[in-house]
């Protein structure tokens, strides 16, 4: 082991389309001091999520500005190796919205306590993070499922897809599920117990929602955009609630091929984006419902592991595309011993 | 004056794009005999309204289906000639869906009366009827302008949009219309008193409205889609509202080119179609706000009238392709005497 670095990954230029590998460098730099109020972190998990993408497109509600040279903005669990923050001693875990490297100095008003006892500490970056948190406050908020009525949700296998089912299943309804390949399919019939699930790469994606969906659907909960959603759209149901949450089909894209929206003039469809950012007051509540529901085996959830930092654009790339079941995660360290 | 008949507008055939004279044809044929609690009505008032052209384009939710032959449907106000009701009686005045003819046969239960002291029958059709009611609804229910909030308004001189936008300035919104030519601006601006008018001819409609909205769009009445509804998607406010009312530059098109989504979910906004149908027993409250309105001069509103049954079709295409200013009608018959 030489003299410990922190290890970046940036952006060496925007990204066009689908981000490739050379789209991103690795930079080694000294590692930061942290002043009064901050933290020296050492980086446990990396997050994937799609909101990344839309940020390397130049969305400016995120912070610091997509450029070439900015590290890749992201959430991440980490242990505090320092602190000038009473708050913090070193070896407590946190979470926090602290980027692509491996020893980020935050402001300890940044970032929040993980409760490794909880459960593993990854979850804070899932189940039990912002995903879960999303999937709960767009159905509860937004989807409102009546007991009875069917719900669809688009990448179903994915964190936020697969939380958001099991949430509106938990409330009554039946879910219906639009995925990618077969295994995911099966994966959110047989694990996640969705009622259905359908192949956005079926030939006819409009049929086959139809055979699964016959009195229409009442909620759709969408995360992806595309051809899914005008599918959705077509088979919507008087009164349909659609929860907004993510349009990863189309970011980045120059051109986004746009949604006929006289179905929802139809059927006197109500839509709502929403975000979680404004929510967050609401994790606590969310933990301790999410908890008890998975000791109840009312709620699970997987995990898509890449190991090593320098892969993060690899594991971001696969979650984008649609190639991870679950949680997309990096490992950029082990747990620290004892958790 | 020969045996009088009924005279009705069929279509001819289902028309493609904007309807041409030729997908209408005139029908003669006996006048009918109202049953036991029907009425025989005498039409005096037409209404051209944009839902006509997306039934003959074969939504199903308007009654009867759209096919050759069959009675273009439209509200009408009317007076009754015979009656087999107790309610009515000869010579009293009624409001209903009873389609483009001169002397319908219509249930006493499908009709309602119409208060000729109140106002000209003729707003019964437009400023105190559906679309009055359509434009409060949508103001007050989604678009909940707060004071000082922007609110944009597509076909602001039409019928709904008109009113939409007045309901908005005395909630105390600034109120940007968007017109057509620059005589219907005009209109909008010094008749109507909207703060500003654009023009949906302009080169750059997204910097028009730039101008006229430094601080976003809060809320959108959204009578139209097509470009204006993209230019103004551009512009939404953090927690923009959008009162989707109608798609009339999208109605009857085979291929609607679709709205970009993502501006929606960068602006967390929500966006409702809602319909005035569900919201007809808020008429009378309607009708007492608007008519105060309009003693105090804080509710103005034109009618653009063309004469004769047989020029419907033509009627109906004006107010389509936006040549109207306020509410189309088509004049069948003279008024009653003492009216």
């Amino acid at each position: 082991m030489g003299t410990p670095v922190n290890r970046r990954v940036a952006l060496a230029r925007i990204p066009q389309g689908m981000p490739q590998t050379d789209d991103f460098t690795l930079v080694d730099e000294p590692i930061g001091t942290p002043g009064a109020g901050e933290l020296l972190l050492r980086t446990i998990w990396l997050s994937m999520d799609p909101y990344q993408r839309n940020w390397m497109g130049g969305a400016r509600n995120y912070g610091t500005a997509a450029a070439p040279g900015a590290t890749v903005i992201g959430r991440a669990v980490s242990e505090v190796v320092a602190s000038n923050d009473l708050r913090f001693v070193p070896g407590d875990i946190v979470c926090g919205e602290t980027g692509w490297q491996t020893h980020p100095v935050a402001s300890a008003d940044a970032v929040e306590s993980v409760d490794a006892s909880l459960a593993p500490v990854s979850t804070a970056l899932g189940v039990l993070g912002s995903p879960g948190l999303t999937a709960w406050v767009g159905m509860v908020d937004v989807g409102k499922p009546a007991r009875g009525e069917t719900v669809v949700v688009s990448a179903a296998a994915g964190a936020v897809g697969s939380v958001a089912g099991q949430v509106a299943r938990n409330m009554g309804a039946r879910v219906v599920g639009v995925a990618g390949d077969p295994a995911k399919c099966r994966h959110v019939v047989d694990d996640l117990r969705f009622d259905a699930c359908v192949s956005h790469r079926d030939p006819d994606l409009g049929a086959a929602l139809a055979r699964e969906c016959p009195g229409g659907v009442d909620v759709y909960f969408d995360n992806t955009g595309g051809p899914v959603t005008d599918a959705v759209y077509g088979l919507l149901a008087r009164n349909a609630r659609i929860a907004l949450c993510g349009l990863v089909a189309e970011y980045g894209a120059s051109d986004a091929r746009g949604h006929d929206l006289r179905p929802l003039l139809a059927s006197q469809a109500t839509l709502k984006a929403f975000s979680v950012r404004r929510n967050l007051h609401r994790m606590p509540a969310w933990r301790r419902q999410a908890s008890a529901w998975i000791r109840e085996g009312a709620l699970v959830y997987r995990e898509d592991v890449v190991a090593g930092i320098e892969r993060a654009p690899e594991a971001f790339t696969r979650m984008l595309v649609g190639r991870t079941l679950g949680k997309a995660l990096v490992r950029v360290a082990e747990d620290p011993p004892g958790r």
